[in-house]
């Protein structure tokens, strides 16, 4: 067990000396950028995507030293062990299996001496099935007629990274089918849902681990009584992921079919399982579903096999660290120059601020560094017209940038040239732009047209927005994560933090459902602050 | 004009001094809203709002020291000469009315000694009378069809805001009328609205006050080849928000009708003006968004008459200074309890980051202080299930919180309760809870268990979704963003940090388009990283 604190460690005091001197003029990207070799030497290939770290406020001898801590930390074995089953959520006592949800090589995953795989497996076909079944009408709703409209009742992991899938692929999905997401317990979210499907023709998809999330349940609840009001059988338009033996599994709750997650897969890191399978293969096929799976399996191989220096999430990862850690940037924003990557950021805050927003170690101690900044992002050129000011004259902060080299297909046919080039070209020409920008700056006498430059981004390329290459983006990010989390020394499996909000809201619950109960109760025993409140409500509604 | 830097002035010393204090065990948020007056002396209302600044890490010394920085830095002197025309967009030498386009008092508004009011009524009936005969059928397509999508083309400013009320209000669309964005340049994007709309039935608004927007110009051209491909004609399908004067208004792009906006009002304040003020009209009606412009005037008068230890935004500008430049935090977050507002906080993004993401002052030096916080956003209780986790263990962050008493109308009839309370109480339970979470924490032997509480958050109140409380929240933040970069002395209107990407896309354009009409061109004279990014794309499209 790792004994020192972070600061300590002789790797970690090195880095820091290191970036020190990186206020000094000839560390400017202005001046590391002129470089011939620049891009050659600070990017990777691999897995299918490309990332070129030029542009951040690296030297050699940086990334040697980050090399030799993610060495130290013992992070690519970690990795490995926690492909192969080991109990790495130490907190939990689980494993942390999502790489073996896309596992397609045969081998056998083993957790407490039991094979995992041929479970996937079984969860898999069965998804590819009932797809089959929904898309060919051999699976009806109550009145007879096929499904259209498919409602995802989750919220967390049960839907972030569904969604950013969900519309990044929407291109491919199949005719008349609509993918709704209800994960919001505000019942404005249920009722725009409402108006916008028809009850007939909707199958809803509960997904819960445990069956007793609060907001899902709630709306659930909400959906059965609505099925019922328009002469519907609920047991016929809902499915349900979720735990084996949880109390959507034990038949309490008929459902048309079950489909099981597991505790070694954690919610956030679930898109790749029946979370994201079930909703995904009814979007546009099992087919597809699989493709992503496979470019997932890709990125995978490439981060338990490539060399430390060529590694991209690792190297990723350790410029996240370099950047937080020792230069000092406490938020990082995605942008990805690709529309359809619109819920990526989303996604990623859950991943990365749920794993990595921690104090604590792994084996129970307060961490003496900083852990996950703050992470946010919209698509560019959006982007550019909204808070960009703030990126080339506010407070610095690193960007990844998500480049695309083609459109998807179906929209290739939308040819028409402004200024000489094609939207898609205008829409590249900025992502190059913006990238030169902020590393170089620009001099200048006034104050406000100044630009100092030296602003780090990286650049991910990816050939374009298939299936496959979803995949491989997600399971980058996902690596990433875990990775930096190994840095750290946290456990980025669990989320402790998200109790005492939730323990405190059963109490408010508590209260309003008395009051629901009997109007002569009182919030007296509350505090000021939240009887206030509470007393608001009450007399709102009335 | 101020000599001074900021940090060097007395009271921001005191301030300084004052807040180095904070980190005692007493002036932990535990102990501070135990007073059962906390409420009370750290609360507000007026302008149709509820702002509760109880759970921040304040107290009477901190608020009568920041009360006293705002007067010595002419806050709502300046304010006032804001609203009546004073020239206070200095760097740009222009006027910032965004008041004017709410005012309904009658008076007169002199910009350079002519009235702008009478201009901005023409306007505003031209926008009622040309919704109405939308609505009415008097203005058709041109295959004579009533008109159903109407997809505003426009980017930043011409349309986060309008997007934001949008959402906001969309429970009360007129019956059949969609409205969709088209902001990014993305093909993606045109693609997936082409697929959405009925091109007979659709009327496209081009937003751009210059009318030379790069993005908007390209789709706005996208939309004219996509109309005569169909054999529809465009300039009966098109109307114009811009400039007057602009290539927009001169008859080259004839239109079914052209919306006059001022270069007294700055796109991202530009929402209560015609860039809203169309959309909106035919998305609920004239009628509606009159209502939404009076409860912005309601807030305007509050920010411009209340006393300033009673005036909710500078309350709330004065906060936010407090914890961003005295209490060290570098980002903030806007988490509304409503779905509806979902789009509120990557409005206030543009709005408060380009507007205060900035490091010089409005008299051309250079700051010596920080200016904007990152700011990002999503609805809770989903907020609680993605980064929220960060919010309660990782780096600390200063939230608003926005809580809404009643649920829109048309939605109040889903009333099926679960653990006895209803969807929408269950929700605000969670609201209560979370900012009591944040600030108390909750001690713990386990380090992976323990909150360290003391984590600041707002509370805004509104009591429905209704046109007015949407018009008094977005003048809120308007009035707290301009009163920030007031207190900064910044010129919160200007964005000259977007024209050094703009220029070098310009360069970069220029290339694609020789080698569009030249393929033996080269990229041979640009510097190595943008040549490498630039011959991918152009093999990728071979």
């Amino acid at each position: 067990m790792e004994k020192k604190e972070l600061a300590r460690l002789e790797i970690w005091k090195q880095l820091a000396l290191h970036a020190a001197g990186f206020d000094a003029p000839e560390r400017h990207l202005r001046h590391l950028t002129q470089d011939p070799q620049r891009l050659a030497h600070f990017s990777a290939s691999g897995g299918g995507l490309f990332l070129d770290l030029s542009r951040q406020r690296l030297d050699h001898k940086a990334m040697e030293l980050l090399v030799k801590l993610a060495r130290q930390r013992d992070v690519m074995p970690k990795m490995r062990q926690m492909a192969t089953g080991a109990t790495v959520n130490t907190t939990e006592n689980r494993s942390a299996l999502h790489m073996a949800a896309r596992d397609f090589s045969g081998s056998a995953i083993a957790v407490s001496g039991a094979d995992v795989m041929p479970e996937i497996r079984r969860v898999r076909d069965e998804i590819r099935r009932f797809a089959a079944d929904v898309h060919d009408g051999r699976v009806v709703g109550s009145t007879g007629k096929r499904f259209a409209d498919v409602v995802v009742i989750g919220i967390g992991g049960s839907y972030l990274g569904t969604e950013f899938v969900a519309e990044a692929l929407k291109a491919d999905a199949v005719e008349g089918v609509r993918l709704h997401f209800l994960s919001n317990v505000d019942i404005h979210c249920f009722g725009r849902i409402a108006d916008a499907i028809d009850p007939e023709r909707t199958l809803w998809v509960v997904i819960s681990k445990s069956f007793t999330t609060a907001e899902t349940m709630a709306n659930a609840a909400q959906a059965r009584a609505y099925m019922q009001e328009k002469g519907l059988d609920p047991s016929r338009h809902t499915v349900a992921v979720t735990a084996k033996g949880s109390p959507g599994d034990d038949g309490r709750q008929p459902a048309l079919a079950v489909f099981h997650m597991f505790d070694f897969i954690g919610g956030r890191y679930s898109v790749t399982s029946a979370v994201g399978g079930v909703p995904l293969s009814l979007l546009f096929g099992y087919e597809r579903f699989e493709r992503f799976l496979k470019g997932a399996e890709e990125m995978d191989r490439h981060v338990l096999t490539a060399a430390e220096d060529q590694n991209l999430p690792l190297l990723a990862a350790l410029t996240s660290l370099w950047n937080h850690n020792f230069l000092g940037y406490t938020a990082g924003a995605i942008i990805p120059y690709a529309a359809p990557l619109h819920k990526l950021a989303p996604h990623i805050q859950q991943l990365n601020m749920e794993s990595n927003g921690k104090s604590a170690t792994a084996d129970g101690r307060l961490l003496d560094v900083e852990t996950g900044p703050f992470l946010f992002g919209e698509p560019g050129t959006n982007a550019q017209h909204s808070f960009f000011q703030l990126a080339h004259q506010g407070r610095a902060f690193p960007i990844e940038f998500i480049g695309v080299l083609q459109p998807q297909p179906a929209y290739r046919g939308y040819a028409h040239r402004s200024r000489g080039v094609s939207n898609h070209q205008e829409l590249y020409a900025n992502l190059v732009a913006q990238a030169q920008a902020l590393a170089l700056g620009r001099d200048g006498d006034e104050a406000a047209r100044r630009f100092t430059g030296n602003r780090p981004s990286t650049t991910i390329l990816l050939n374009e927005l298939s299936p496959e290459n979803i995949g491989r983006l997600l399971a980058f990010y996902e690596a990433k994560t875990v990775m930096e989390g190994f840095l750290w020394g946290i456990n980025p499996f669990d989320q402790f933090g998200v109790e005492l909000g939730k323990q405190l809201a059963a109490g408010i619950r508590e209260k309003m459902a008395a009051m629901n109960a009997d109007p002569a109760a009182t919030f007296d025993d509350l505090d000021p602050i939240s009887r206030h409140y509470l007393e608001r409500l009450f007399a709102a509604a009335k």
